[in-house]
C-alpha cells in the first residue's frame, strides 16, 4: 500500500519556546489582543477580522450562543446527570444535535444564496434584478416540495426580532449588500407565494450576513457548533446548582408509559 | 412518585417579541454590544466582564483554542473521515477527550490553589507565610504520590511561553494577588525538592488567574471545553481541504499490526 | 401553544414488580432464555427472530464488530487517552464517525436493493429480469457520477472473504432471494461496464441479507452502529493494557509539522 | 523526542484475503458459529465462553439492555431530532452519560466485592468468614458517608425483580460462589444497619455476577456501554415512527420558564 501523501497541518506547530498558530506567535501577537470571537474568525478565514468584521462576526456568533433550553441543551443536562465527572462529554453529546435540523437550517440558507448568487459573480452593491431571482427562486423550492430555510418562526410573531437587530448592526458596519437584499426578498417573494407572514429570522440573516463577510456555507454550520459549546457550558452550570434532568426525566417516562396503567 | 420539584432555568427564555439571557434583552443589550468571549464570561458568572477582566478571560480562553494536532483534533478529522455530513458530531467527539488528563489538569491545579487559599480567607494582597504553604503542600502531594498539576511541559523547554505571557497580561490588568504568587512558590518548591526544574506551564497559569477572577475551581474546565470547540471547527475546515485522516489510520494500522506479517 | 400530541413510548415500562420489554416480561420471558444478538434483532422487528433469523442476523451483527484499527477505533483510544474515566464517552466518540462513509455504505447498498425491488412486488423467489434490473441500475448509477456501495475493497483481493461466507450462511439458512441475487448481479455488471473486477464486499453481502430478512433500509446502519460498539469496548480494554494513543499522536504531529523546521 | 514504544494491537488484522480477530479466522471460525454477546465476551476476555459463560453473560447484557426512557434514550430522541441524518451520534451521544451515576455503580459494586475478596485470594467456595466481612464492609462504607451500590432501588419494591431471576440464572450455571455470597450479605447487613430493607437491585446482581465469571471490576461498566447501545438503536426506531422529543422539549422549556410569565 503505497503511501498516497504526507501527512500535513498548517493550523497550528510547537518548538521548544513558541507556538505558532495560523502564522502568528501565539504569546507576542495573539494573547491579550485577540479576542476569542476573533480567534474563531481567524480559524475559519485564516486572517484576522477588521474591526467591523470582528463586530459583526462576534454579533452573530454570540446570537448563536443561547436559546434556553434547546434540545441540545437538555442532552448536555440528562447527561451530565448520569456522568457529572465527565463535563466536557456533556457538552459534547449536546453538540451532537446541531444537524440538518436545526443549525442546519442556517446553512441551507447561505447555501441557497450562495449558489443564486455566486461570489464570483457579485458586483458591486445587489444587482438590479434581485426581485425576479427571489421570485424563481421561491417559485422552484416551492414546486420542488422544499421547505425555505431562514424564515418564519414558530414562536416569535409576527418576526424574531433577533433578524432586525442582526441586520442593523451588520448594515452599520458597512455588510449591506446582495445577500441580505435576496435574502429579504426571498422572504417577501415566498410570504406573497404562501400567502402568510414569513419575514427573515435569525437563521436567515446570520446566512445572509455570513455571505456578505464572504464565508463559505460549508462553513456557517461550524459558527453554530462553536457558540453553542459556549451556551452549553453554561447549562453545565446552573444544571449543578439547579439540576433538572432528573425530574424532567420521572416527568416524560411516567406520561409516556402512562398507557400501561 | 411525588413530583419534588417544579423545572426551572434562569439562562433564557423568550415571549413572541424578546429573548432574554441572563436578564439581559438579547437585541437591545447583547447583539453588537458583547463579544462572544464576554459572552462566555456571562454565562459562567451570570455577569458581564469589566474592561479588564475581559481582556484577561479572553486571554486565557484565546489560550485554549489551539495546540496543534492535540488527541481531540485527531479525533474529529477521525470522527469527520467516516460522517463528513456531521461537523457538528466531529467536534462533539472531540470534546470528549477533554477529560482528567488534559484539560482536567488545569481544574487539578486551580482547585489545589483554592483548597490551600479558600477564598473567604484570602486578604487582600499576598498572605505572608506564602511560602510556607507552598513548601508544605508540595510536600504533602509528593508524600501522597501525586504529580503536581500546572508545572513542568515535555516539549516547552526551559519554560512554557505561555505563562510568562499570560502572567504579564493579567498583573498589567490589576490581577496579581496570592493565587499567582502561590502557584509560582509551588513551582520553585516543587522543582527544588524534586531536584530539576519545573516552571509554571500554561495550565498553572490559566489556574492561577482563573482563581485570581474568582472562577470557582470546578468551572474551569469548562473554559478548556468550549475554546477547543472553536479551534476544533477549524480543524473540520482544514481536514476538508487537506485530509490526513485517512492516512494517519493507514499508517497506524500498518505499524500497528507488523507484528502479524 | 397547544400540545399537539401526547408523549408515548411502547418499548418498555416498569411497575413496582415487573419490568416489560417489546410486550415481554423481562424478567420471565427474557432473562436466559434471549441472547444479546436476538435483543438486538426484538429491537429493530418487535419480535423475536425464528432461529434461523437468529443464527443469519447474529452472524451479519458479528461481522461488524470488528475490523481492527479503524478510524472510530482510533477515536475511542485517542478519547480514553484523556480521560480515562469515561469509557462510555470513549466510545461514544468512536461512534459518532459511523456515517456516510463506512456504515453508511451498507445503508446505501440496501437502499438501493429495497428501490430497485420493493417489498410489496418481490414475488416468490427471484424475479426472471433480475439481469436486466441490475444492468439498468449500475448504468443510471455511472450515468450520475455515483459510485455503487456494496461492491470491490481497497485491501481484500480478489475478494472479501466475508462476503461469500456471509452468503453461504444466510442460504444455509433460508435466505436466498431476490436481493442476495440482484447484488451478485450489480457486482457482476458493475465489473463489466467499469471493466475491472468488483465483487461484492462484506458491506454489500450484510446489504443484501438485511433485505432478505426483510429489514427496511434505515435501520441497517443500527447494526453496525450497535455491533460496533461491541468492538469498541475492546478496544478501551486493550487501550488500558497496551496504550497506542500517545504515540500514535505524537508520530502524527511530528509528521504533519516537519514541513515548519 | 525518541519515540518510546511501537505501535501495536493484537485484536484484528487483515491480509489480502483473511481477516482475524482475537486470534481466530473470522470467516471459518466466528461467522455463523459466535453470537454477538459471545463476541463481546470474546472481546474483553481473550477467549469464547463456555455454553454456562454465555447463557450467564448474556443474560446479564441483555438485562442491561433496555429500561425504558432513561436519561440516555433522552438523549438519543433529542439529538435524533436535531440531527436525523447521523443516528449513529445520537446512539454516541447516549451513550455518553453512562457514567459514575448510572452504569457506574455497577463497576462500583463490582470493584468493592474485588477488593473485599481479592481474586487470588477467594477459595474453592465462599469463605467461612462472609458475614463478619459483610459487616465490616457495610460498616466501613457506612461510617465513610459512602452510599453502598448495588442495593435498594427507588421504583422497584419490595425488591428490584431482575436480581433474584439473574442469580437462580448464574446458580443454574454453576455461579454460585462468595461474591453473590458477599453481594447479598451485603445486602443483609446494610439493611440492618440502615433500618430499611435494602435487597441486591440489578446492578449488585450483576456486579456479583461479574466478579464470579472472572471480569476484572474495571471492564463491567463495558457491559453496560455495549448493551445500552443496543437498546437505544431501538430508541431511534421508535423516535423516528412516533416522534415525543420536540414534544418533550415544549412541555420542560414551559414549564421551566414559566416563573418569568
Amino acid at each position: 500500500m503505497a503511501r498516497r501523501k504526507p501527512l500535513r497541518t498548517d493550523i497550528a506547530w510547537s518548538t521548544t519556546d513558541t507556538i505558532t498558530v495560523k502564522g502568528l506567535d501565539l504569546c507576542q501577537d495573539i494573547l491579550g489582543k485577540v479576542s476569542l470571537g476573533d480567534m474563531a474568525f481567524l480559524g475559519m478565514t485564516d486572517r484576522l477580522p477588521t474591526p467591523a468584521e470582528s463586530l459583526v462576526f462576534n454579533a452573530i456568533a454570540v446570537c448563536l450562543v443561547e436559546h434556553g433550553l434547546t434540545p441540545s441543551a437538555l442532552v448536555t443536562r440528562l447527561t451530565l446527570a448520569g456522568a457529572p465527572e465527565a463535563m466536557q462529554a456533556a457538552v459534547g453529546a449536546g453538540l451532537c444535535g446541531l444537524g440538518s435540523v436545526f443549525v442546519g437550517s442556517m446553512e441551507d440558507a447561505a447555501r441557497l444564496l450562495q449558489e443564486a448568487l455566486p461570489k464570483s459573480e457579485v458586483p458591486a452593491g445587489t444587482p438590479p434584478n434581485i426581485e425576479e431571482l427571489a421570485k424563481q427562486l421561491v417559485a422552484r423550492e416551492i414546486a420542488a416540495g422544499r421547505s425555505l430555510p431562514g424564515i418564519g418562526h414558530h414562536i416569535h410573531k409576527p418576526q424574531d426580532p433577533r433578524a432586525p437587530a442582526l441586520f442593523a448592526i451588520a448594515r452599520a458596519n458597512g455588510f449591506d449588500g446582495p445577500y441580505i437584499a435576496l435574502m429579504e426578498k426571498v422572504a417577501d417573494e415566498a410570504g406573497r407565494q404562501l400567502g402568510k407572514s414569513l419575514p427573515v429570522n435569525a437563521t436567515g440573516a446570520i446566512a445572509a450576513i455570513a455571505c456578505e463577510m464572504g464565508l463559505p456555507w460549508d462553513i456557517v454550520r461550524g459558527i453554530g457548533v462553536l457558540a453553542r459549546a459556549v451556551g452549553l457550558v453554561a447549562h453545565v452550570l446552573e444544571e449543578r446548582r439547579n439540576p433538572i434532568a432528573r425530574e424532567m426525566k420521572t416527568m416524560v417516562e411516567e406520561q409516556a408509559t402512562a398507557h400501561f396503567r
